[in-house]
Formats: C-alpha cells, sequence, structure tokens
C-alpha cells in the first residue's frame, strides 16, 4: 500500500511512457554508499547540525567557481521545483503574469499558477520559442518572468538555437524581463555541442535552474539555483523561513562524489546509456509514425515530444493506449492554454531500445485506430 | 562567506542563548555513516528513484505501526516545519484564524502567518493554556485549529497536565477545531512519566507532528506528522506539488538506525547529556534570579523560558547581553500580540554546565542593570 501509483503500473508490463525518470540501472549505489558514509565522517559537524538555508557550503562553492559566482549566489533544495516554488512564492502576487514555452514541464506550470500567477504559453519552434509571438505577448502582458528549458526541452526534446538566444536575452533586457532559465539535462548531450546558456547572456536578469536528479539520483533531491544576489537572497528568506536549512545529507553526498572526480564518468555511462535510446526512438519514429506526426530531433535530453496530426481529445488516447499496453500523459497537462489533446511526450531514458521499439509500434497503432 | 550568522556567533566567545538545537557531540555520526551507507546498499532502487510523496515507505509503515495507523497516513518531510507550511497551504486562506499558545514557537507562527492566517495567542499557564481563554478565543474567533506543544513546550518548557488535555481536546471536539500537536521534545524527558497525547484523545482530529531533529540530528532533515487520512492526502498532495518526492536518503538512513535498535541508546544518551544542563539551568536561575522573573521547571526539552518582571525592550536587553558577552533571542518573536519583550528563551542543550552557569549569571547582572 505504499507504493506510488506510478510503481504499480511500471510492475505491469505495461510500457510507461509516462515517466520522465533516470534510469534505475544508472545510479551509482555503491559509490554513494562510500560518498554518503565518508560525507558524514568529514563533515558532521555541518550536516547533522542545523547549518546555511542555502545549503552544504562546499557544493556551492564548487558550483559558483564553475560560474565566477559568489558562494552566497548558489541556492540548494530539494529538487529544482522546490526552487521554482520558492521563487513562485517570493516573486509572484496574484495577477503577476508569467510567460512559459508552450508546452513546458506541466509541474512548473502548476507551481506557478499556484502562487497566483497568470501562466502564458509562448508557442515553442523546432529552435526554440517564436520570438514574433514573444514579444507580442510581452507587449500585451508585460511578464515579470518567462521560463524556459533551453536544452532539450521538456516535454518537446527541443533545443534554443543559439541566435535565438540571444535574440531572446535582447527581449529580456529591453523589456525589462526576468528569465528563469531551467537546464536539468544540459550535461545529457548525446551528439553536438554546447551552446551558450541564456545565463551567461544575461546574468544580471536570468536565475538559472539546475538538479543533479538526472545525472545522479531524484531520490538524492539536490537541486539547484543561482542567480543576482538580490533573489537568491529572497528565495533563500522564503526557504528559510519554510524548512531552516535544506537535507544536508544528500548535498555533502554530491558534493563528495564531485570532489572524487567520479561526476565526468557518470555522465559519460549515462550518454553511452541514453544515446543508444534516443537513437532508436528516433528511427522506430521514423519508420512507424512519419504520417502521424512530427517532432523534433533532440541530441540529448530525456523526451521527444510527438505532436499528431489527428484530431482527438487525450482521454481517448489514453484509454486505448492503456488497452494496447502503453501508458501516455495527457498532452494538456503540458499547454498553459490547455490545448495540446494530440501532443504526446515520450520519455526515452528509463525505457530498454526493445521496449522503446514495441512501444512506438503501438503508439503507432493506436493512434491509427483513433 | 558561506558561514551562517548564527556559527560566525558561536566561534566567538560568546554565550548563545539564541540557539535550540542539540549538542553538536550527541550526534551518533560513526552509526549514522553505517546505516546511511548501508541504507544506499538496501534500499538503493527505492531511494535513488523518485518515490512516493509521503516519503520512504519502510520509515512510514514503522512510525503508523506505532500508532495504529495506516502507513499512507504518515507523512515525512524535510522536518516538521515545512509541514507546517504544508497545512497552511493545504488549510488556510486568508482570514482563517489559527491559536497558538502564547508564547509558542517563532517560526510556526510566521509561516501560519504567510498563508494568510490570523494567528491568535492563548496565554500559557505552568500546566499549558489558559481554558478559559482558550474557550472565550474560539467562540470570538471560530478558529479553524490549535497549535499546541504539549510537551516542554518551545519556548516556556511549560507541559500541558493531562486533565487539561482531557479539557482542551473536549473543547476541541465541542467547538469542531482541528488540532496541530507538535512533539519534538517528548522522547526528551528526563524525570517524571509520560503524559498522554492529546492525538491519542482526539484522532480524528488531531495531526501530530515530529521530527528525528532533535534525538539524531536536525541537519538530516526528517521530519514527521500523521493524523486523519483525508488531511494526510491534502497536505500530501501539496507536498507532491512542491517537491515530487522528499529527500529519501535522510529517511532511509533514519530507518536503518531505528532498524538496527540504536535508537533506545541514542535516547538514553541524550537524557544522561542534557538532564544534568537542565539542572544546572535551574539551580543557577533559583540563585542568581529568583527576584527576577518566574519560569516553569521542564522535566525535559530544549528550553526554559523566563517571564521577567521588570520592563524595557527587548532590544534593551539584547544590546546589553551582547555588551556582556550572551546573545538573546528576542522575546516578542514568540508572542502572537507582539508582547513578550521581557520573555527570555533560555535552550540549554548545546551548552555546557559551566557556560549555562556563567550564563545565567550575566543574564542576572544584565537585567539588574537594565
Amino acid at each position: 500500500m505504499n507504493i506510488p501509483d506510478r510503481r504499480i503500473q511500471e510492475a505491469s508490463n505495461m510500457i510507461a511512457f509516462t515517466r520522465g525518470v533516470p534510469a534505475t540501472e544508472a545510479f551509482p549505489v555503491e559509490a554513494l554508499g562510500e560518498c554518503a558514509a565518508s560525507a558524514l565522517a568529514k563533515y558532521s559537524s555541518q550536516i547533522l547540525q542545523y547549518d546555511s538555508f542555502r545549503g552544504f557550503g562546499p557544493l556551492r562553492e564548487f558550483i559558483a567557481a564553475g560560474h565566477g559566482l559568489q558562494p552566497d549566489q548558489v541556492l540548494l533544495s530539494q529538487g529544482a521545483l522546490q526552487i521554482v516554488d520558492f521563487i513562485a512564492r517570493s516573486l509572484i502576487t496574484p495577477g503577476t503574469t508569467v510567460l512559459v514555452e508552450q508546452p513546458s514541464y506541466d509541474r512548473v506550470i502548476k507551481v506557478l499558477r499556484r502562487a497566483g500567477a497568470t501562466v502564458v504559453g509562448v508557442p515553442l519552434q523546432e529552435d526554440g520559442m517564436d520570438l514574433t509571438a514573444c514579444e507580442e505577448l510581452i507587449r500585451e502582458h508585460h511578464p515579470l518572468m518567462t521560463y524556459v528549458i533551453s536544452d532539450f526541452q521538456n516535454p518537446s526534446g527541443t533545443t534554443m538555437s543559439e541566435a535565438k538566444r540571444g535574440a531572446f536575452a535582447a527581449l529580456a533586457e529591453q523589456y525589462g524581463m526576468l528569465v528563469l532559465e531551467d537546464l536539468p539535462y544540459r550535461r545529457l548531450r548525446y551528439a553536438g555541442d554546447d551552446i551558450p546558456t541564456i545565463q551567461s547572456m544575461i546574468p544580471h536578469r536570468t536565475i538559472q535552474l539546475s538538479s543533479f536528479s538526472k545525472l545522479l539520483s531524484p531520490g538524492l533531491r539536490v537541486g539547484l539555483a543561482f542567480g543576482p544576489q538580490q533573489y537568491m537572497d529572497r528565495l533563500g528568506k522564503t526557504a528559510q523561513d519554510t524548512y531552516i536549512t535544506p537535507s544536508l545529507l544528500s548535498q555533502a553526498t554530491v558534493f563528495e562524489f564531485i570532489d572524487r572526480g567520479l561526476l565526468p564518468a557518470q555522465i559519460e555511462k549515462l550518454h553511452n546509456l541514453y544515446r543508444p535510446r534516443l537513437s532508436e526512438l528516433l528511427a522506430v519514429l521514423d519508420t512507424e509514425m512519419a504520417d502521424l506526426g512530427t517532432w523534433a530531433r533532440p541530441e540529448g535530453g530525456f523526451f521527444v515530444g510527438v505532436t499528431l496530426n489527428k484530431s482527438f481529445k487525450a482521454e481517448a488516447l489514453i484509454a486505448r493506449g492503456l488497452e494496447k499496453g502503453i501508458q501516455l500523459t495527457n498532452g494538456r497537462d503540458f499547454f498553459a492554454d490547455g490545448r495540446g489533446n494530440t501532443f504526446v511526450r515520450l520519455p526515452f531514458c528509463a525505457l530498454t531500445t526493445d521496449e522503446i521499439d514495441e512501444g512506438v509500434r503501438t503508439l503507432a497503432q493506436v493512434v491509427r485506430s483513433l
């Protein structure tokens, strides 16, 4: 009875296209065990006592050094979503407008709305937001901020081009808008080259979010954000008033893992595990679904989002999918305007190539049958 | 620059009466290191992946079994304060009244107010709330709930008598009021016998909060709540929408510590460490401050709260204390109505008997000088 729904489903023979999660076999279990014990031995008085609301100091120093920041510009929390919640609670008042890509990460849309935000979607193209639409929406709604996942976007898999990042940064600058740039998948690039972040272009108006959930483990719940000091102080105050100090053992364990030099090999392992899964997904989409929809061709991340060219309610697709052995997320959840009935997010990291192959063939049959 | 203010202060020669924290030397560092490594080895697929928003299953099962509950009636989070925040966000709307003891835990008052609650203080007597005043305030304000720390109250050190618990439970029943009973210090009883909890009297209208912060370590951030299923589902939904899954490594580490049978000896160790500190505090208060104020004589917990019988602003006391080498918390923070200028909370667990002795002597001098 303690098993969450998702795990009950997983235990069945269903192919779960619902789970945007890492492959369980990728967790560096033994190393993390050693790192946790070692972190407790080395840092016990820091991590067992109440400490800074900003999180474990050495990990903040490491992150800050990598971005030319002060450690106090970094906030560590229980996953990046909780930091979005702090941002929402610190900066949003009822009626504040926030732009998001459309589609975007459903949980973030929910967190922003819970704080009273009006969330408006900017149509997403294969190389990032439609910037003409974006500027029109800025002029119409005067948004406080835009939430954007620049690399391997959730749920579409698109990556914003360098040209668009520059133009978007210029828009943010022109209209005095804050940018939340969420990059949990950035280091999961299986091909091609990194593109400069929006944060690197306009650091004075960007809060960048990231996480070790996709690189090491989600259950550790180590998310991070950095940005201008005045914003980080406001978020930090909200964090302090919520939990005094975040959960420090996980943060110190992650730091110890990094300090031992283990992260590059872990990321390489993930690349080698996930790259063929993405290739398989794109290949079977090409052979099975070319006439049924369109999708981006991501070079990394967790997802390929398919926009089907038929018309039906998401519920019909989901129900027929369950009958045939695949689980799908409701596409409307990703759309701020509630459209998205025919949008299907396909996560591939936690599925074998065989499951991906069978799952997409089933999806194609299901779509044809509707 | 990563050191929080409190630790900077601690590093000085000040005696910190500001810190309601465990003694750092009481942390079972080595055992926790072994438990963390062992938990990762045993439960890796549960604690490294996303899991239930309610928290680590085996620890919930253990807690539930101890109280005759279902495991899904237990919610684990990053400390009990975050659960109070979930309660506030789930159940409070602007204008909702919540009663608290006066004085009460300052951070909870803040969390309740942040959610829009009107927080009203019920005068605290040595054996718990003044129930005549409580009933009047219930009739006047129709509170949704009352937040009460029944054992070794923070900040006063008082314990609610069994008779008052029964009468208060009857009031809650009569007026249809929810009770939040926070018991982080319950197992830190250095003398005398346990008194039945309010939760045991009216389980259908009580959410009980507790934590491993005072028993094992605050930095692990393992707080818990249990109560009627419908409330726990609402809190759980808010938790899920905030962080998906709580930080699981700490929760599994705590479970492993319990599962190895180590908790009773750890608590016994704390009793033996803290008992003489409390005795020393009460003794030096008697010799140095008998004419300056009144206080409860707690049989456990972390605090003795002194109500001074002079009149001045808290700021004057704090400033003069700093000049003389003691740090004090602003007493007004504990009072919902902003009184409390002459209330002084004295935490004793993280101070040696020598520090307690010197600190109280200094406090007495400071008070006399005002």
